[in-house]
């Protein structure tokens, strides 16, 4: 039973606590943010936990195991580094760092205090997410070509961040998981029309050694939701609608049937129509998966599935990508000889 | 009454046939095509036609006055010269040229001969394109942000012609169309999957003199077919989704408000959120009312709606386009100083 | 080959005249109509047509082998029974006729005169209906529990025919199809809105033998077009959606799971969750079929698949649910000992 | 300020207690429930509220001001008619008793106790349902036609309730709400498919002193979630889709437009069509509204806006839809000397 500590209840904090309070894993509950009105409004819900205005407190308090910290992402990198020099295990919401060094920086840390650290990427602990990499790997697809992905809604405008930070993670975290590789070049394009400096659409073009292609748009000003996601492969072709209660995800047995190229030419192509599948897809609480494996890791001693080199590929091509969308779109290439990655 | 003739009647050809034999102002159709099956296709449907292999006949017939060229793009630029030169009104099918040099020598030549020159941008005839250009105008959506277009579908690869030529040209004449002026600076990747050299998918990216940006995707390896275009301005936003029956076009009562910036900060901003009206739309044939257009105008010696100069602008955008993707997305700049446009 | 004339060219005729003349089974097409202007219509088409406003012409002409007759349903047992006693074969639109007995003396007369007798079910030709039927007789979806159908949509109101007899034809014809009996029992309630004694809104309530019971809502009367079915079986669900392009069938393996009743009571069931899988169907026109079958069953002497009789059962449900609904709903029993079905 | 007690915490009285909790107006909370498990698993939640087993000792105390009774349907008389002898005001989930004479004994004991007696509609105070009956009383879609209900899914099968008791009280409540009047005939057919003597699959349809008819479709036996309401008026019409986030009311600006009857004949109609408005539908909590107007109706010593005759109308149809399903179908005529409604 782990002791834990959840910094920040602002609008996605309070998701974290009730999954403690409700996990047979935690032992108890403390929480901490700077706002009293946030600690009331927790107490109102759970009467059962600690609240706290001080950060300090929970780092000073030797009972409490393990930090969750779900602040605004430039203070990420200080609380979570104080975190584990305290010794304790640390959990970071998305996005990891606001720059790869710290999160290098954050790994090493983790590594000499031998502590855990995981980093918030909720979508790797969804279940369609998690079947669609199921798929991917079964080779039912086919090699991948292209997976292109768009995620936009009006708001929510975010004073000290790009729409690139706040909504790309989730789909950076999700190719780089299925894909299980890194995009060499990372080009972007987009605007601030809001807020100056402050870009609100965004896209972003990814090339993998592979030769896949990775296209994501990401906007803050968008009439209706969207969050739709389209994997391409030489056999089949899948998309994944996160909007849908039914049928998120529908597996199209569709391609490009090729003849023999020396006899008729290049051009004795046709194409090859089938079923559609929608695959019935389990529908657990992502959010509790994860909280779950944050717990498990800790007591068992092993590493989460979303850890900080997981955290650190995702910021890695967000760094990238902000390069280039300040360069007009110029052509960023990430180096293989990153130190991690 | 003009007598016309169609040169071309492989996937497309046929409708402007069937359109001409329906028309009232139109006295006598002749098919021109270099295979004979499809002559007798045709004759089969309309016997009333004349029929000829030989496209030297069309140019040589004094009785017919205009031709309409529905052959693939290659043969665009000889068969417009040849019909101009010929003193013969002449309609080319999207896209206009495979150059923009090509399109600036045909609309010198129409000038030249006093004749019509036509290229078939048959969306600026579609209902629901000229409802939103009426939207637009009136001011209700508010300046024009960004454009975000999605033309995707399984299919079919062109032995000649990337995905670039093949659907771009639908989505660049709308938005030159409902923005009345031409991107400043073009951007575009993509990759061939299928066929080594034609790019299958491509993602063109835009800025624009007034500050407006454009996004287009398109892809011949896509599951399902999407042809959909998001128009955000400042006051409202609206969703154009070409495959519905119904709702064709709403516009969302949306936008961000914004706060006395001098008082609170430029963070002080809300989100309006309001009803979201389907405006009934006409239900006309683009194709009749593109025909038509072409015939009157040759009948009252007026330009048509889609001349040879939109024909040009839009090729001078997948020129552009096509450049910066044979080089990594490099930013290409259109000169103003262009001799039309 | 055969010699055909279409009577009625109005709303459908015209569709007849079209898949008549691009037929290689058809040498001959003749069009009557009462109204020249319609005549004037088709000729400009197909200016190979011969055409007559004079029904008796028709019947009169010793090299007109068989009559399509798509005029309004009060007009279709004479048209229809002039035609087999000049000893040609028939094809009638539906609905049949509008009594069973008229049907009865029909079926019997074409077998007098060994002609062929074909009622216009179109649906039964159709790609989507006839896949449902494979499924059906399969048994994947297990014993059929229930079909519940819907059919609305803003107009076309009828002077002379109720909107059972104008939409529910089509759901009927398909109900009987797949299920392969006729119902027991009718029962149909609605209302008479805009047209006093034309009831507008239908719902009509039947129960097979077999056990299954059919629901059908009918309507001119409704906000936006539904042509939406749901067959039910004890093993799996499917709905097939006409409105739609892609995905018109859906199979959903979905069930009540059944245990052992005697040990734990007949309370322990629960539901099994599946795939759904939207199988992929055929797209030829459905009318192209229906001729084609009217035409080869002449030159073949077999029977078509929608004969007389299988117009006569849709009509005596007709009958019955137009007998319930003017007397309150109340339940119409189906004789077995009628002469037919 | 209240005390309360919330009798039965099987599948829905969880929410009434989180309502409990959070509300301002509820100083203390009070759960039963025979099984301990269930009330363990609230104390982990709600650590502040008391725990029982015995609803004897909720009837005692004297300290407890009302009883929430969310049990199975067949306990809520007797549970809501002792509530009431003690003293204390009632809240009595859907549907209210199994018997309109048990509603009306509750009526008339919670008259002679002078304590608020209230049935949870929940629907009466969801935000699209209460626009609509903004939109009905505003008389923008004119006299209402017709109103056609559809609920449909997969289970859950009750023990000992049908599907009508289970389902339909949704839509009645609804239409009843909106139309302002109780049906004069109901009859209603359906079947038991998987448990023999519990109709799981019900149509039920409705004639309206006004004029109007309604019609509610309702099944455990079907392959996906359907909640649609469709509203008919003279004028416009709404579809109202519970299952969608967005867009949960559509008004279509439709309808059939009459000429001058005397010289033109009846047939002389025309249709009107026009745009779609979706309005935006505020997004509170359904059930915070009701329990808000449970306690504000006892503070205030004021009626519920869904008190025990709203609950009365809602079983006498359910009791004569009953009796017809029973009984082929017949019509039951609901006399309008009844005690109330």
């Amino acid at each position: 039973m782990v002791k834990v500590a959840v910094i920040g209840v602002g609008y996605w904090g309070p998701n974290l606590v009730r999954n403690l309070v409700e996990s047979p894993l935690c032992s108890e509950v403390v929480v901490c943010d700077s706002e009293a009105q946030r600690l009331r409004h927790i107490l109102r819900r759970y009467p059962g936990v600690r609240v706290t205005t001080d950060a300090q407190e929970v780092f000073g308090a030797p009972d409490i195991d393990a930090v969750m910290v779900s602040t605004p992402p430039k203070t990420h990198y200080d609380l979570a580094a104080a975190t584990l020099r305290c010794g304790k295990h640390v959990f970071v919401e998305k996005p990891f760092t606001l720059s790869s060094d710290h999160a290098v920086r954050l790994i090493d840390l983790a590594r000499e205090q031998g502590r855990t650290l995981m980093v918030g990427h909720t979508f790797e602990y969804s279940p369609p997410v998690r079947r669609i990499k199921e798929i991917v790997q079964s080779g039912e697809l086919g090699k991948i070509c292209y997976i292109s992905s768009t995620r936009v809604n009006l708001g929510l405008h975010q004073k000290d961040s790009s729409v690139l930070w706040d909504l790309a993670p989730h789909d950076l975290s999700m190719l780089l998981y299925w894909l299980e590789e890194t995009p060499r070049e990372v080009m972007a394009t987009g605007k601030d029309f809001v807020q100056p400096g402050i870009p609100d659409v965004a896209f972003v073009f990814m090339r993998f050694a592979s030769g896949a292609i990775g296209h994501i748009q990401v906007s803050w000003l968008a009439p209706s939701k969207l969050r739709q996601t389209t994997v391409v492969g030489g056999n089949k072709m899948l998309v994944y609608d996160d909007t849908q209660h039914m049928e998120q995800v529908k597996i199209y047995d569709k391609g490009v049937k090729y003849r023999d190229p020396d006899t008729f030419g290049e051009y004795h192509l046709s194409y090859r129509m089938g079923d559609i599948v929608s695959p019935q897809i389990e529908t657990y609480e992502p959010l509790q998966a994860e909280v779950t494996d944050f717990l498990e890791s800790i007591i068992e001693g092993r590493d989460p599935a979303t850890g900080g080199e997981q955290g650190l590929r995702v910021v890695r091509v967000l760094e990238a990508a902000e390069r280039s969308l300040s360069n007009s779109g110029h052509v960023e290439v990430l180096s293989r000889e990153a130190a991690y990655v």
